[in-house]
């Protein structure tokens, strides 16, 4: 038996905004940063757990303190009955009623359990020698559901449905495990489209993007129509028909702003419209995809629990599911996610990009493919070019696929000279 | 002109769980707390904005964290200008890029916001001479719309709907106002009703409640249904036929749960349905609200921002709306759902209770009933019996009304003895 002696927390922040690496209509200078959390046992193993929540600058701080408010809920645990039920650290660090008065289950809180709890994912699987996504696909359906938190979905997806979806994709695990060795998981480019770069810059990151193997890449819009359409034209021009291209507005509409702008860019062929407004708005979504159909709707990456995502499915608001490693309460809740997106039959692409975001999702829709959804089909992670090399298992692109990971853990890992670089010491 | 020259915060915590006062289905042993704020000039004039974040404890100090982050913010503006035009410290302090990330305008950092918000509408009153209802009341509709962010409530109100809802209501102002004065505000009492009272308890504070002159009561439920049963018997006889009980889950069921849950309470007559399920769930609210009619379903507590309330009155999942004085971004935010609230022709009856939400919440329904309802009918704000003595100008009840209040500011000023008493100093 050992016992968790420590939860250590940094204030990691990369200087990104001076190169406009991120830049979008809502967020014009991120600093992309991590409130990143360790895990450390007496195990004497060498093996600890770690986990981050994905910040965009300030306010980093801010979100270190509340996973430090967590340290009592874990330190001075046994480790293995603790890792044993996965539902157990759910209840600990999500349930506390003083610290839940504080979201509940959203926002800077809850993103602080997702964080620890993705430690203990990663603690987990390190413990069992594998990646994540090999973990989560070789768990048993009532260990996966045990994970889950079936509190608020029960009027669409019971404990009994979920066992009923992970069963039905037993058969095949094996060959697509295989196959994912093999072949990898789709992805697609976020990299020739921030709303920084000039012309020149969009296209050739756009023919570079297309002559490495994507067949989607995304561009950001949403500040100017006109614009737009320019930098559509490029994009199209440089991609030439037959690669998708989808744009995001990071929430920068109203709902029938929303229609209108995207009716002036259809002509440009679109995979998908991300993020057109506020990612509360789920009747607003439904009106937006009613109104731009078939063009889907897309996103993900601010819905901040299960019981909104829920509803986005329950009302036709979203058609393509973008689920996100650490806005939630980590591996836990995007299970519950992933069994809510199968239950809809709705398509999960993934959100990514940021710090580590990357390394981090990819497990999940690989456990997806492998042992849920079974399928890639119109399926895709995003992928973006920055910052892989503080990882300690970067992610690999080949041929515009994802490469599954084999090295042991939750693919959270950063190296210890990349903190120590770029921590920010708080005397606040 | 004068100069914002600092932000100080407290962590300040009642110890209320050892009395089991605050209990309830969901929060079994609440610590009532405060993040506080005192937003300081150099005007020389005595005169500083006062706001918090209530919490029930743990977490507290990562809410005063949050308060802290937008010192930036403030700190070294000119108050006059800030003051002139309250969209202006709206926009600094909830649209930071980077802060927004982090919610977006949800959970810790929002309510921080708001803390701040609050602090100088507290400022602006106090400077007014007036007590904050009445400087909202003799604000001008141009005014007031300016304090109000329209972004994404823009498909069902807009700058123009808020005008004519505000024109709509400036005759009569005066006489309402005189009104008012004269007789207060309707209140109901939550006092008889927590979870953690023994029978005896209930029936004699439900009989004071009467005695009081209090026409509505609310009982905690959820927990053990024949327990539910039992004691809304007992209260059923103690106030008679004539007095309106309500009904608190605090978030305790399903959807389906709760609609068969209350069909077996529905014979004590219910005056409404408080929080059924989750407060993120507008679909599963509407579903309840369908299930439980003509019982009204009132939520809002956990209310995170005027996109979702804007979404539960466009899904007819809300019929009696409970405001809170610091779980969105202020004074701002609130008179956003006020607004929404109008032009739904839904009735608003505010939560409080816990540290100081008396004291602040009431402003905001005086506000609406001079100047934008025009109506008390059928509405009451929630009074518990709790920390009032802690705070300069606690409310006044008599005859089961809130005396309006006629001292400047917004009924945030915590008193410097009270804060020195339970401030928390963590040194982590």
């Amino acid at each position: 038996m050992s016992t968790i002696v420590g939860l250590q927390t940094h204030d990691v922040r990369f200087p990104t905004s001076q190169s406009l690496d991120g830049s979008d209509a809502m967020n014009p200078d991120p600093d992309y940063s991590a409130a990143y959390v360790r895990v450390v046992t007496d195990a004497g193993d060498g093996l600890d757990g770690h986990g981050f929540v994905f910040t965009i600058g300030r306010g980093n701080d801010v979100q270190v303190k509340a996973i430090e408010a967590l340290a009592d809920h874990v330190v001075g645990l046994e480790v293995e009955p603790l890792l044993a039920d996965m539902g157990e650290p759910w209840r600990l660090l999500t349930q506390d009623s003083q610290l839940r008065w504080l979201g509940p289950e959203k926002g800077v809180m809850h993103m602080a359990a997702g964080a620890v709890l993705t430690a203990l994912w990663d603690l987990k699987a390190k413990r069992a020698g594998m990646p994540l996504w090999q973990l989560l696909a070789t768990m048993s359906p009532q260990e996966l559901v045990a994970a889950v938190d079936f509190r608020y979905l029960r009027d669409v997806l019971t404990e009994d449905d979920a066992l009923e979806l992970l069963r039905a994709a037993e058969p095949g695990r094996a060959e697509r495990m295989a196959t994912l060795l093999r072949t990898g998981y789709p992805a697609y480019t976020t990299t020739p489209g921030w709303l920084g770069y000039d012309d020149a810059k969009l296209e050739r990151l756009s023919k570079e993007a297309v002559s490495e193997g994507f067949t989607q890449i995304k561009l950001k819009v949403g500040s100017d129509l006109q614009e737009d359409r320019r930098r559509m034209g490029i994009a199209r021009a440089a991609v030439g028909p037959d690669i998708r291209i989808a744009i995001d507005a990071n929430q920068r509409w109203e709902v029938q702003e929303a229609i209108d702008w995207v009716g002036e860019l259809a002509e440009f062929d679109l995979a998908w419209v991300e993020e057109p407004t506020s990612p509360d708005d789920v009747l607003g979504h439904a009106a937006i995809a009613k109104g731009i159909a078939p063009t889907p709707v897309a996103t993900g990456e601010h819905m901040m629990n299960r019981v909104l995502a829920k509803q986005y499915l329950q009302a036709g608001a979203v058609q393509v599911l973008q689920i996100d490693a650490t806005r939630v309460a980590g591996v836990n809740e995007n299970l519950a996610m992933l069994l809510l997106a199968a239950k809809f039959g709705v398509r999960v692409c993934p959100h990514a990009g940021g710090v580590g975001l990357c390394e981090a999702v990819q497990h999940l829709s690989m456990f997806d493919y492998v042992a849920l959804s079974g399928t890639t089909q119109d399926r895709c992670i995003e992928y973006v070019d920055h910052l892989h090399e503080h990882f300690a298992t970067p992610v690999v692109i080949e041929d515009g696929h994802y490469v599954a990971p084999t090295a042991p853990g939750a693919g959270t890992e950063m190296l210890p000279e990349s903190i120590a670089a770029y921590e920010v010491r708080n005397d606040s």
